[in-house]
């Protein structure tokens, strides 16, 4: 049974590292008492060591140990034989890059739809959806390919953004980016505000939260779906 | 002689298209009567034709007629033996994209370095760097490449912006973002404001506009430099 959570943000304005997520993941983690850390998006440049010991301190609290990925001498025999996974944020490009690089995002895939339990949060989301190819980041090194693991038929904009009233910057908004994305791909796009998170268990798939989030379809007016909605429909 | 600009925007808020650098292109076009616009950034998914009609009401405007890339039969050539060039903004994976997969970019940065005028806005100016990997652009597809001509021995991050005071967005900054490049790679990179450009006119180089320019160094703490400055240090 498919078993994950894909996280807009792995921490909210003013609180501390994952502590909105806690009672979600008190949920899916149940019963499991190791679980792999993904540091390879490395926010900041921070190391892999320093990265997994952020995320052990927070699963301590609830009873589950952590070990980093980057620990083990064959990363995807460890990979296939554990029981849950967490992939924190960061930059994208740098952590699809060492997935690949490492032969280890289909290996991961694989043995999340098989029904090891998943977290990620923003890039750890971004790697949910069929590709990368909505992610906020900077392409800071180039990944062999774009493509990700596929848990769900459509793409994740995590840090959905909507336009800033009375801006005077000419950047892109965030809607902008991705309808240019729908003018060359047709893959759906649910942009994922801070604070939401999408919860599949097996044949359910809803967005948890009280926010809603912003869907873009190829050939459609964006619209907003409320917190709550099955996410099945969309593909 | 090189002579070229490359400017964070094509457009200041509030103004019309291409208004704030008329007195910089009549200097840089000089003599020019006809040049080549590269369309294929394509902002807002707006066409090749429609975008090059939107250039060359400007060039007119300074007595310059526009013909774009997109409509010769032998491109290569085009570029080879085309006297000015100017590039718009939009989407620099989709740019770069085109421009790789048609075999255009070392033919184009071949031709600036040889003389030819060149300049570009956002997108068109990320080409102008060693590589694209400063865009703040969406991946919405995936180049053979992130290289780019390299006229200048450094990076660009167009629409440069600092972090904004009071926000709770818990997305990076542009400065962590390009903090996070330094992890991975040491050319360095400058944040080009808007309404900000560089300018080269053989072995001159320099910050045009107003603004002060974001100097990024791997292994320096950023720094402002002011307008006016030569840019010639940066390597």
């Amino acid at each position: 049974m498919k078993h994950f959570i894909l996280a807009s943000t792995s921490t909210l304005f003013g609180e501390t590292y994952l502590a909105y997520l806690q009672p979600a993941m008190k949920v899916l983690y149940e019963g499991i008492d190791e679980i792999i850390f993904i540091p390879y998006a490395r926010p900041g440049g921070i190391s892999h060591d320093d990265y997994t010991s952020r995320a052990a301190e927070v699963f301590a609290a609830i009873g589950i140990k952590v070990r980093g990925l980057h620990t083990f001498d064959d990363p995807g025999a460890a990979i296939a034989g554990a029981n849950g996974f967490f992939t924190g944020g960061g930059n994208t490009f740098l952590l699809v890059k060492q997935l690949h690089e490492k032969g280890l995002m289909n290996i991961l895939g694989e043995a999340v739809k098989a029904g090891a339990v998943y977290m990620g949060c923003s890039a750890g989301s971004n790697i949910g959806g069929v590709s990368m190819q909505n992610t906020n980041d900077m392409p800071i090194v180039y990944p062999p390919s774009f493509a990700t693991m596929g848990l769900i038929p459509f793409n994740l904009n995590p840090h959905y953004l909507d336009p800033i009233e009375g801006s005077q910057h000419m950047g892109e908004t965030r809607e902008t980016r991705i309808k240019e994305y729908h003018t060359q791909n047709t893959t759906p796009v649910l942009g994922l505000r801070e604070g939401s998170w999408i919860y599949a268990r097996g044949k359910q798939l809803t967005l948890e939260g009280t926010l809603s989030a912003r869907i873009f379809e190829a050939g459609k007016e964006a619209y907003e779906l409320p917190a709550g909605s099955s996410l099945t429909f969309l593909q």
